[in-house]
């Protein structure tokens, strides 16, 4: 943990990005998951910021799809999709905090063929769908199983392997009074499907009640941008993290730190809503934290900024927009 | 109540259409006003269908901006806006009915000036926005506060007048297991600001979780199509409605039924996705419900369908597609 | 033609709305019909303000839909859809002027059945297209030909008759240096598809080069909000319009008036920026000519504005904003 | 050139991709540049398959900023801006057929400094447009003059310097009888200002129209993801290609192949259609030339499929979609 001892969680959080107790939430400890991120429900864990979690999260579906000759919406049922660990308590949380959250390892769990993807009707980026509403008859529904290691990827057929780079799909924090869908990715973070948040990397995500209330879920094998038909290489996992706890320095977006780069992502539609949001705050964020004026922000993005595009499928689409911090000199 | 006794309230409802017992909710009786809709919170008033219920509805600011002088931001404080009345349990209802709601009168009340419309930041169909996030200045802030009477409408200044032509800004039953701010329209209703949700009317809801969970607010005593700056002519009223179930009948979004005209509401992003729901809804209805083949529907609602911008400020933005009556032949 | 000597044209223009001389374009006099809008093409007639003109416009797909068992998708050869007549020169128009043009009549021509509406692939609101592209099949092409007369309008089936409202579904000026095909509307008119422009109306339209090149074409018996499946009741017909010239009055897009309302009109993709064009011409309109404080402006459409979809299926989609003109006070 | 002697281009290309004859477009050969692209000028150059075009771009302003006192809403002339060399013949080249054009060579040309980027009204990723029309005041204007050489990049200020990775901004065939701004992006190419046009790639585009018409211009020094705020590093070179012409191997939107991947490149609004349209030539690439399954395709690109931002501030945002080719077997 090089970068890390220099990154905004060791600076800036109570803990100092030191690792502190180290906790569980196994299957029998988790009970029964979640599938909205709200504050209406019993704390699953409280922790000291420095915790250490490791979760068995599982798979998008719940492990419900086990076969390819299963029909994906004969076996689905929805709203109780996306199951999710939590909600965590992070002790001294408080509306207007900041949560850091460094991924330290994802490691895949359970009996193979682990691995899991479909075509589905109704959803995916180049179908309609129930808001891009068309008469157009739906796909025929398909599913892949398939093996996965952290040593060999994905093996997707005898010719390709799909190295494994595997990130959290959906983690964020409890909206203060709502309770929403973990379909949905918004300003808490939510079903982000950025793979950016993957081991190694930080997400700073908003405190919006007391506790932050941290939920996290959804782990993908691999994925490539968009999350083109849905669904990536969903399969259940051990996640291990790393919370943190800032005061003072509150956002409005999930941010996200790695060794060479801070983001900011957003999440809306259509499309370019989502990049304004995500470029608006990074501009913001240079200005606060790296004395940029603002319109030379604006400008510097223009020459630098990179573009991450997370999903294209969910209720909000979501991008993240990174600068090197090679440029924040 | 003429055209009413041949509406598919009065054939298809448990009620049969007719007026049962009333009721009311008086500030008093609702006591905590709601900001989202969801399953969380205790029922208001249990009724059967058939009943009358006398609401005391806020304002979607509660009252809280009383003056010209007053400065929107500073005294409103999200997300405790638009506070709705609910919820309501209608007994018998279940996952799967639809809940039609006959609106009988709106009434202005309250000491005069009744009515408020204001421009504040970020928020509005001709400005940036937390999602058309940008780098402009926002537009200064301003308030109106008007004179309503239900006889000679809004005074808006001493040249133009206003009728008053109120309808529910915000009305829609509980999604099964997410709790949405009561800021947002979407499938179970909500905030759609479609004007078309006026007296005489009747709306069709769908049911999504036990006792369908009705909550309604946000009167407006005039609105333009689309809510232009995001602030209709916003009013405290007693809104009287008359709630039937239906079983057998399950819709997948709002529709609407008046004298002349049936409707359906879509809301979303981008606005096309609104009206494709809108309209795929339509040709769906007219399919099942009036003989249609799908395509003629569609190929019939080219030549003849309306179209009712509700708004395009909110979180989706809502459209009502609509054919007369006299075309379903 | 009695509201008319108070409209904009009678007062700006310079016929001061006075009908001169009387022309004609028949399909002899017009030759070849154009499928774009620009400067590039011999002018088919010259003509002073006031001028009538009679042109006889051929329907979108030039009569080559014949029977309801022609196959749309192996007759139509794009680009060349949408036949135009034109460009008309007007004598002394110049960039930055406005072109008024009075709808006098349009009255349908040609052996019956003289309609033609179509389901054809990979076009229309309700299905995946060129540019929202799927991997959804495609719908099963349809034709309809449909019996015309002004008198009793368009007979749809035996139940249904849809009243004669016809308008012009492509009318506009020349870009300065480009040529854009006539199945896109923009600034300059082009192929709005907005039932407003219809009989009894006048339409203005910038001037972006010498002599304003009109074009019009594509008239239709009647459609619905949106033109649906993306073709409407197409005829052809003997259009007759009045045509004069502004000087000193710029606009930006194309603006309307009847005798109740003005309205404004925007297109773009996605839906949200067309009505945001449209009431923001609309907020000009009323601060530049009307002495409204553009905030107020904004405020009073609020509550009173109203919006008409024109098209939700062309290459940019269309919506008019309007006010009526007794709010204009 | 080692891999490009397996390329598309090599493998298909009349002149099997060798190169021919070399030609130069000076500025005084090129005489007067073109601000749309369209059949209706006289071609400049005539080449044959295999030719080697050397032209001298301009700047997007045609020079025209020269200090960064310089307001540019004063001194552009819209619709005047972007101008390009060509159009260039391609011998042989009819509709239906594919261009390859391998890109060779970008070098800097004029005096320093060359590099100029601006933030002017009405334009940019996080302001208010023409169609995003709003009535939020605009940014101040703001120039930045830059030095740039190929060896040591672009100075940005004493901290920062950008590395020299130019590409071309707008590239493209001539539309059939349209003629589109050059500052519009579309299916024959255009103004995409997407990164990967750069030296060593080749790109595909489709012909519309007998010889190609073949115009370029608008190089950038360096871009981020989306070209924030609509103004990369412009600056004037010296930029040399290879022409090829594939017969038999049709495309309908620009492809891009580079040593490690294939792209295809859409261009729409909004941004998720953008993405649509890339995505789905991408799959049906694969399955047209690469023994896929649609549908399998889709769901590999799903896991493996990569996103590159080209503009999110022209008339239509480009994206482009990419995969491996190493996943292609």
């Amino acid at each position: 943990m090089a970068w890390q001892t220099e990154s905004i969680m060791a600076r800036k959080g109570v803990a100092k990005g030191v690792r502190g107790k180290s906790h569980t939430i196994t299957e029998a400890e988790q009970g029964k998951y979640h599938y909205v991120y709200g504050p209406y429900f019993d704390k699953v864990l409280t922790v000291d910021p420095g915790a250490v979690v490791a979760a068995e999260t599982h798979d998008a579906f719940e492990g419900a799809i086990k076969s390819e000759t299963d029909v994906p919406s004969k076996i689905l049922n929805f709203p109780f999709l996306n199951p999710q660990n939590g909600p965590i308590w992070v002790n001294g949380a408080e509306k207007g905090d900041t949560l850091a959250v460094y991924i330290e390892s994802i490691v895949p769990r359970g009996p193979q063929p682990r691995g899991t993807t479909v075509v589905m009707p109704e959803f995916g980026g180049l179908v309609g769908t129930g808001n891009t509403a068309l008469l157009n008859a739906p796909l025929p529904e398909r599913v892949k199983k398939l093996e996965i290691t952290a040593e060999h990827g994905t093996k997707w057929n005898d010719k390709i392997t799909l190295p494994y780079e595997p990130f959290i799909g959906t983690i964020g924090t409890s909206p203060e009074i709502e309770a929403i869908s973990s379909l949905v990715p918004d300003y808490y973070g939510g079903n982000m499907d950025l793979p950016d948040v993957g081991v190694g990397a930080i997400i700073y995500l908003p405190v919006n009640t007391a506790g932050a209330l941290l939920y996290l879920g959804d782990c993908h094998a691999a994925q490539g941008d968009g999350e083109l038909c849905g669904v990536a290489i969903e399969h259940p996992t051990v996640t291990t993290v790393q919370i943190d706890l800032i005061k003072g320095w509150p956002i409005h977006w999930p941010r996200l730190e790695t060794k060479d780069f801070i983001m900011t992502i957003g999440s809306a539609r259509p499309m370019e809503d989502a990049a304004r949001i995500a470029y608006r705050e990074l501009c913001r964020w240079m200005a606060a934290d790296y004395g940029f004026d603002e319109i030379d922000a604006y400008m510097l993005l223009t020459q630098a900024g990179r573009v991450r595009l997370g999903n294209m499928v969910d209720p909000k689409y979501t991008l993240g927009a990174s600068i090197k911090k090679s440029f924040l000199v």
